[in-house]
Parts: structure tokens; sequence; C-alpha cells
């Protein structure tokens, strides 16, 4: 059976129905992979706006999630996941499709090894960069995935026709599949994603707290509006995201230390023609980055 | 005279015709403020560009803009500014306004004192909250100004309608003026645009410099591009910011450093409530900033 090539009598439960798992669901059904879409969470209120938005087709409670779904999307925090696997492990169909949309990859995979048991052959770990500062699942769109990057991490376990839908349903959602291994994942993006995100959140607070917070935050103009929009994300997930990938987190965070360390001892030193020739470095590759990255 | 009520037989003369220089003339145009407007600088190609795109009258040189000029306004480094206040000095009209555009004020304020002599009465040094990643005649807007903050540091020394004029030119323009002290000015802007500025540039010089820097940007998404869209910047126009406000600069650094390292401690206790509190009070900060700055 194929999620992608036979819609008809197929199940998609999706387990938080927020940005992410409502636009899973909202492009699942644009596409017409499945003939039911249940969603299931602890966010009742949520839940049901998803329904009234169409999202969903019904909100089940997470056992009939477990036993009816042939692909189940695990849309919760990352430190949520744990008990998830295990209260679902002895319910799941044999064949059905178990993945995450989690930010970090690691510990999802540990917390699916220690409680999901045999079931671990079903599960294909994957994380789609597509996100917004937007949350809960007004802000789920059909086209999220369109054109965006889904990061698979296959298990050795997995059976290959798993792994095989897995991918062949990221791309049905308009996404390009990329492979790593969890602990490159988790490298990359700390990197990419979750450096960016501390340092706004860094930055903000400096500003938010000094004693003139006032009139500087009246004088912020378009390179602070940049440079914070991501300090406006969800503070629960991200304490969860930098906590589970934290070893990452701090490598790249003296990484950034000892980058700052460079531009102070150029500025200390009124080295200018050094100063300018790193500052035109960066440059050049933002730049080559945005052409190549539109 | 004022250069906003009697447009007949008033030049505007800009040094310096990128950017924030065509747009200064632009907007004046488009209001009409001056019967004539011209051109300067060292970049003679840029300014033939800004001639043919209609930004400016005619190319003159140095001397003759400083001659001609009711209003002069220099639109240039600020490290170039000294020996530009030197060579116009001699030059100036008595009645004419002189102002600058600079991201920096102490400095500036410093070189028109040592360099302009009495001329100094005439100087109102001024900042455009407003910029572009984009640079060049090209990117110039009669619209760049509307709705945006202009800083003025007036000076003891300036003869009051000088000052007036000043005001009301930015006001004509579209801009709201706010006052402040050079020294002030420098503090704030350290904290509000120099710094994240240099932390773009940091940020992205790490990611470039990676051994596995073309993975990590091919996997690269929204909060990348946001973090390190003004790491695109002119290089030789942040040098000059960076090296002319550098104490207030190295002293956003190491507070910046202070709130780094609050979060690694908390990364390092594994101290998930106190993180998430820490990163709710950055969160709530910036969405209350978006509210009063859509």
């Amino acid at each position: 059976m194929s999620a992608v090539s036979t819609p008809a009598h197929t199940t998609l439960a999706i387990v938080g129905v927020g940005l992410l798992g409502g636009s899973v669901a909202a492009a699942a059904r644009k596409h017409g992979l499945f003939s039911r879409i249940v969603g299931a969470g602890r966010n009742a209120p949520s839940l049901e706006r998803a329904r009234a938005l169409g999202l969903i087709d019904a909100v089940v409670d997470l056992a009939d999630a477990a036993a009816q779904a042939d692909v189940l999307v695990l849309a919760v925090p990352v430190g949520a996941m744990a008990a998830l696997f295990k209260t679902m492990a002895p319910l799941l169909r044999p064949d059905a499709l178990v993945m995450d949309v989690g930010s970090t990859k690691a510990d999802v995979v540990a917390a699916a090894t220690e409680n999901l048991g045999a079931r671990i052959e079903q599960f294909v770990p994957a994380h789609p960069i597509a996100g917004s500062a937007d949350s809960g699942p007004e802000a789920a769109s059909a086209d999220l995935f369109q054109g965006r990057t889904v990061i698979v991490t296959p298990l050795a376990h997995n059976a290959p026709q798993l792994h095989q839908r897995a991918t062949q349903l990221w791309q049905a959602l308009g996404a390009r599949v990329v492979e790593m291994s969890p602990d490159n994942h988790d490298a990359v993006l700390a990197s990419v994603s979750h450096l960016p995100h501390l340092l706004a959140f860094a930055y903000m607070a400096q500003v938010a707290s000094a004693s003139n917070a006032r009139e500087r935050l009246d004088l912020a103009g378009a390179s602070f509006r940049d440079m914070t929009r991501i300090a406006a994300s969800s503070p629960p997930m991200w304490r969860d995201i930098f906590l589970a990938n934290r070893s990452a987190v701090r490598a790249e965070v003296q990484e950034f230390k000892a980058m700052l360390a460079r531009i102070e001892t150029l500025l200390e030193a009124g080295e200018g023609a050094a100063l300018e020739t790193f500052l035109h470095g960066a440059s050049q590759a933002r730049r080559l980055w945005n052409q190549s990255n539109p």
C-alpha cells in the first residue's frame, strides 16, 4: 500500500495540529493523498479550531489516532515525543508509517528507540525546513512545504518500503527530500537554525532589558526588525530545541564567540583594512547565498 | 530664506549621490523644494548614473557644490567627512545650511569642529533611520524618508534659524524629526543598528568559513535569511561605522556576551523553566515592539 498512489480508505492521523501539523493536513488534503484526516493532541481548543478550519475531519483520542492511522505524524514539541511513543507503541497497526516533524533528531531517535520497541522499524524521522513566526492551526498552509527541503534521517531498522513511502509522501506534499544521519542533522541545524534563534533571543533580551529600552526601541529600524523577527518564536518550543540539542548548540555558541573576539581585536587595534576584509568575506558569502536561494 | 517655503532660485547640492544622497535628491524634487539639484563626489560613474536617472540636474566639482549650495548634504562614508569639511569650509556661502546623513555623530561633529572653523555654526548633523541592503543611485527612492525617523543632533553653535530650517527640510521630505545629543545618538544606535550588523557579519562569517559550509548553506532557511540579510551590507561603510563608534559598539558587544553567558549557564544546567522564562521575556518584548511598529 502506498500513501501516495492509493488514497482510498487510508487515514492520516496528526498529533498536534498547529502550524506544521496543520500544514501537513492541508497539503495532504490539497493533493488528495488520504480519504480521512484525523487530529489528536492535548490542546483541545486548538484541535477544535483545526476541525472548524477544515484541516482535519475529526478530533480523536491518542489511542484511536494510533489504531486508525495508515500514516501517523507527530507534530508536537520534541520534549513531548517520548511519552507519545510509549502510549502509542502497543496500538500501532503493523503497516503504519510513523513520522515526526521535530527540529532535532538525535534525541527523538533516542526517545523512539527507548519507547517504540519493535515498532521502531516503522518510524522514519523527518524535519521540514519550513516554518513561520506564527503558530497554531490558523497559520497552517497547504503550500508550506512547496519547494522547501525536508530532511529525512532514516534508521537502520527501517523497512525499505517504509523509508520509500516516507520520501514519496513528502515529495507529494511538494518538498524536496534530503537524507542525513540524525547527528549530522543536529550539527548542521544547530548552525543554520538554532544558533540564529539563540542570537535573536539574546539580542532582543539585551535591548529590552536596558534602562533606556523605550528610547532604543523607538529608534529601532529595519536592521533591528530583521535581526529580531525570530525572537518572537515560541518559547516552549525553543526551550525544548535548545535543551535537546544543547551540545551542538553550545559548540556553535563557542564558535560564534570566537568570531566576535576576532572582530573585537580588529576594532581595538583600529585595523581598518583587516576589518573591511572580514566584512567583505561575510558580505560576499551572503550575496552568493542569496543568488542561489532567491 | 527658507528651503521649504521659497524654492525659487535655491540650490540643493549633494555630495555622494548613492542610496541616501540620491533619495534626498529624489524626495526634494518630488516635493518641489529646490529649483536646482546638483551632485558632486569622487565616484564619477555613479554621479553620471544619478544624472541619467534624473536625480540631479548636473554633476559639479566640490568647489562649485560648496559655492552654489543653499543647502549642502554630505552623503558620504563617515570616514570621508573630515577632508570634505576642510575643502569646503572656505567656499561655503554664509547663509548655507550644511548637513550630513552619517550613521555616527560624535566623530562627524568632531571632524566638523576641527575642519569647518567658524562655519561650524552652519552645520546641523543628521541621521535618517532609513536604509536598504541595496546601494547606489539606482536604489534611491523619493519615499525613502516617508514616515521614517531622522535624528538631528543640533550643536550649541547652531543659529536657531538654521536648526529650524534643518528640521523643516527633513519634515518636508516626509520624516519625523527626533533630537538627541551626538553621544546619546551613538550609544542608542550602537544598540539598535550597529550591534545587529556586527552580529550578522560575525554569524555569516562563521557559517561561510565552516569546513562543511556548502552543506550548511544548502539547508539554511527563513531564520538564516532574516538573520543574515544585513550581512550583505557595504563593507567599507560598516568598517567606518564600527571604527567611528567603536567604544559604544564594544560596550554593546560586552553586554551581548553577558546575555550569551546567561543562556549558556541555563543550557549547561538544563534549567528548562528558567530558560523558557528568559525566552518568553524576549519573545514578548518583540511582539510588543511589532505591535507599535507594524
